[in-house]
């Protein structure tokens, strides 16, 4: 079985896929007097048809734990999908870029790891893994499209990957 | 200088002015083949204007402490705000109805306390204070309308109210 190695999360590395939503070392404005400082739109939301809207929900997913195992990825045709972390736990978000015939390129499928002061919006139309809390139960904020129209496409990978828990920067 | 003071937030309560963003309770279905619980569709997020999108950005709030002075109110008339906290830190909400005359009814002035695993999302046009983080910095995820077009109205009060901490609900 195919080995999946993580990489360190950050905004140059996941634009083919979406936004890194996090302080960091981003940019800030003081706002309501100088008393707080603004990261100011580190996601967007995207949003299509008549019978959606953007909306706040929130999740919490079950620990998973490495290795992990990789069969599978989805993706939401009509909006962008953010999930970030309210109780410090890290997750992992495994993406892949289009490929030929409206299926991912499982040639090119990249595993992330997201620190607890991180989260991600996946674009519209990023084919991505469903959640994997890292370690312990994950309490995360989600901000997608909400409405009736069919929004979820799912693909079986062909070949299926497991992720040690090792980085691509890691030795070798 | 009278005093303001302080309820429980839960979601009738709050319903006049916009959202709460929480899991406690509230219902929940199973995605992700079982292993997520979401509690779906917790705040509707607002936008209006050809200039404007939704968007996600963080901030982080300086610590206030009782008493906590409120000299002013502002509102977002082009799209919602929600201020959901992710380092666990309870904060001040502080509303008003709208009033005559384009301000707010200053004699129906509330102020919620939000627990540190709740949120709240302004309704467009709802009269609020800006952040007040209780007790300690903190940071939260903002959802808010991304734009160009001029979307803040100030109003100073003309009556000072003072925040002690002490509940509606405790003793006389």
């Amino acid at each position: 079985m195919a080995i999946l190695k993580l990489e360190r999360l950050d905004k140059d590395a996941f634009a083919p896929f979406g936004d890194v939503i996090e302080m960091g070392e981003r940019p800030w404005f003081p706002i309501n007097g100088g008393t707080t400082r603004r990261y100011h739109d580190l996601a967007r939301i995207q949003v299509e048809g008549e019978d959606g809207h953007a909306g706040v929900s929130m999740a919490r997913g079950d620990a998973f734990h490495f290795p992990l195992r990789i069969a599978m990825l989805e993706r939401h045709t009509l909006g962008s999908q953010a999930w970030i972390p309210f109780n410090g736990t890290p997750f992992i978000a495994v993406v892949a870029p289009d490929g030929a015939g409206d299926r991912p390129d499982e040639a090119a499928i990249r595993a992330f790891y997201v620190a607890p002061e991180q989260g991600v919006n996946y674009r519209q139309g990023t084919w991505h893994h469903p959640l994997m809390s890292l370690g312990r139960q994950g309490d995360f904020i989600v901000i997608d499209r909400i409405g009736t129209a069919p929004n979820c496409d799912e693909y079986v990978l062909h070949e299926l990957r497991t992720i040690d828990g090792s980085f691509r920067d890691e030795g070798i």
